[in-house]
């Protein structure tokens, strides 16, 4: 990961000077947490917690950085000097990486002097909203392909390097069985594989010969593109050469169709190859796929035992961004909340507990003040103390079967392409308690006019 | 940037294993060419040229990049050596970066080997694809906003690190004025700007104070976020705090609204300042901006100087990817095209030619065989010669005023929110000629009932 410091709003540093000016620098906490699903989404499984921990305790300006922000000319010496030395002192609680989380629960919770604690908003947005959408979104495709496996081809239309690098692992531990983006294998360890393109196909004078030259290279890891002139003709050229593998000992591992009617296509494709014993040759399907075209797919009995998704995984389409925020949950002065209609935050240091069926299936969850004791398990753990990281990073395999374990504990109706359930998650009454006390006193301090059209606060 | 070797589809690694086991390595020329403007939209400007050429020129597998492809087991040794001295040595004709383009026009043309010019297909994608599509919307979002200014506030909901800097850069050249991440200030020399969150408003007791204490860090600079509690009375607690910023010599720059109907919002804000001689005070707005929105508001005479816009303008939701493609349009055995209904390719080497009238306003564009002449102004040029960049990596400041004085140069009726019109670009007699004769050969080539019903062919 590179040095994320100057990855940062501007006014998180005029912030900062303005703070420091008036010497303002207790101590504070803030929760980023998501404020809601996009449609038909039923959870989100949280992802990008290891890089934002890895940059909230690498935090450092260069001399580089302090020279660019004083040729600037908006800060004093004075606070270029507090900037030489600046780090996240402080402590984080968080989720682990791969767990399921809700709207409004704290994915993280950061404690530190407020300038500190407030500095880190932008770069931890930055890494795990990202990061969460895209692991959601691969677990909603993967859900919808039901027994097929989900490969991620989205490299050429990610949002940039790190988007097509970042999302080819947060599409891994969202269930996604493989990447086709190279570079991603090497870095993370996640398998790879690819086919052939068209322009491969369009090299050869003929199809079959195509598939043979191919065949050639890679004798027992072939699968053909077959849709380059008309896909029943080349399936059927395809199971030709099949049989001439087969005869040399090796197996064709499986066909891609990326065009036309998948379902009828891919009926038509499993008939070829079934009549001539090659039962065993998989079909792949590509073409602008989803959640919502694959569920189709499936459940209109389509023969596919693969789909490559790109564009739409990756980039999270239509939904592009979601909601994660941070916010200031507490300070000296006490626990803080907002008001304002669809922007409410919840009060004070926090904990998620999470309530089990003795099978292990997810009831609710309760969220509760840290002070308080409640039953079922607590989600949060301390990850970052005096600015030190003291949880290890964890394995990506593991991340993903973490994930994947916990969606299984998911109740089936969340985990539909258009989820109209809603899991619940409780207050508690510690919680509930200090939520009224507060509004009281918010509601004291308005003018008569304002609590009859309660005006909004916005953090 | 990062080397982006690796950054690629795994099978552009298999296919040129194939290539070179087969002996095919002829001289290949591909286009990278949008297929088509998204909804709404009237043209593209061309971005992320500059980056994609110095990624062509820059390819070289390290020796960890050799060795992890070994250790997948699926190359040959022989395959492995060649990588170990594989570079791109072919051209590459470009467009300027910046350049006002249309679908189907090629944005890149690649001559090179076979082997060497099919690989850059996937980083070419990944970097032109993100950069043009934000550029393009940026200016879409400038041109809604007509005599107000637009700063990108998206790096929080960027998606991932890169997102935020190329989105930054690519939505200067679109026109945004200037953004929120500090980064880009430092590595592109974009200007930075940045006002305060609710959370330092919320730091203080008072409102009031919380705008003194500002004001006291950034006396020249200082720009209030007034929404906290209720913007109208914010107003006049930071038309109070101005009116004192007077008295020491200072002026406040201005105040932002970041909820609200910001139509009536800021026409009210506006009556309290120039009802107090403060009609230098400048208005900025931000609050889940996009150009459809910024027109109303525009349209409906909100008073508002500045937009910042962040979510909508750095992923282009909801379009989140354009359709950029990289094909083959020619090699050793003439030129080559495809005939599918709607992915259509032209076939041959090309070049553009645009036509403009006396004033300089675009008329048409000419597409059109290299071999032509042709009148008008010529956009490809050559730009990478023996695998060598000939071509200055241009100045930021220099490729924006290029893009926005393109811009001017195009009809109104393209620079529209909603574009009906459509930007005439002819096919030359050359080109229609190759069309219609590669047509026919395709015709031939077919059997009776695929003329009658017209299989597709993909590439």
């Amino acid at each position: 990961m590179t040095n994320k410091t100057m990855l940062t709003d501007e006014y998180q540093l005029t912030m900062m000077a303005s703070y420091l000016d008036n010497n303002i620098d207790d101590k504070a906490t803030f929760d980023m947490f998501i404020r809601g699903l996009p449609e038909d989404w039923g959870y989100f499984i949280a992802n990008g917690i290891e890089d934002a921990i890895d940059y909230a305790t690498s935090i450092k300006f260069s001399k580089d950085d302090i020279d660019f922000l004083r040729s600037q000319g908006k800060y004093s010496e004075d606070f270029l000097d507090f900037l030489r030395g600046f780090r996240f002192n402080g402590e984080i609680y968080s989720v682990k990486e791969g767990e399921i989380v809700f709207p409004n629960q704290p994915v993280l919770r950061v404690t530190g002097s407020r300038t500190e604690a407030q500095f880190l908003e932008t770069a931890i947005l930055n890494i795990i909203n990202f990061q969460t959408m895209v692991a959601s979104k691969a677990n909603r495709v993967v859900n919808a392909a039901g027994e097929s496996t989900v490969l991620d081809f989205g490299l050429r239309r990610a949002q940039g390097e790190d988007a097509g690098m970042e999302g080819a692992r947060a599409a891994y531990i969202g269930g996604a069985s493989g990447t086709s983006n190279v570079k991603a294998g090497k870095e993370y360890g996640i398998p790879t594989g690819g086919t052939q393109a068209h322009s491969y196909v369009m090299s050869f004078d003929d199809e079959a010969d195509a598939f043979r030259a191919y065949a050639k290279t890679f004798p027992d890891r072939s699968v053909f593109l077959i849709d380059t002139y008309n896909t029943l003709e080349g399936a059927e050229k395809a199971a030709i050469v099949a049989k001439e593998m087969e005869k040399q000992g090796h197996r064709l591992v499986g066909v891609r169709l990326d065009s036309g009617d998948l379902e009828m296509l891919s009926k038509g494709v499993r008939d070829i190859f079934n009549s001539q014993g090659l039962g065993y040759v998989k079909i792949y399907a590509s073409n602008d796929l989803n959640e919502y075209k694959i569920e189709d797919l499936v459940r209109n009995g389509a023969k596919i035992d693969a789909f490559g998704v790109g564009t739409e995984m990756i980039t999270a389409k239509p939904v592009s961004a979601i909601s994660g925020v941070y916010k200031l949950v507490e300070d000296t002065a006490g626990p803080k909340m907002k008001f304002s209609p669809g922007k409410e935050s919840n009060p004070g240091k926090k904990q998620i507990y999470r309530i089990s069926d003795e099978k292990g299936t997810f009831l609710y969850d309760v969220m509760a003040l840290e002070s308080e004791k409640i039953e079922g398990r607590s989600l949060l753990e301390k990850v970052v103390e005096n600015g030190y990281r003291i949880s290890q990073r964890r394995d990506l395999k593991e991340i993903r079967e973490y994930a994947l374990d916990s969606v299984s504990r998911l109740p089936d109706s969340l985990k539909q392409v258009r989820v109209a359930d809603k899991y619940e998650v409780r207050k508690s009454e510690g919680l509930t308690s200090l939520i009224d006390e507060l509004g009281e006193k918010y509601l004291q301090s308005l003018p008569f006019y304002s609590v009859v059209h309660p005006i909004s606060i916005n953090q």
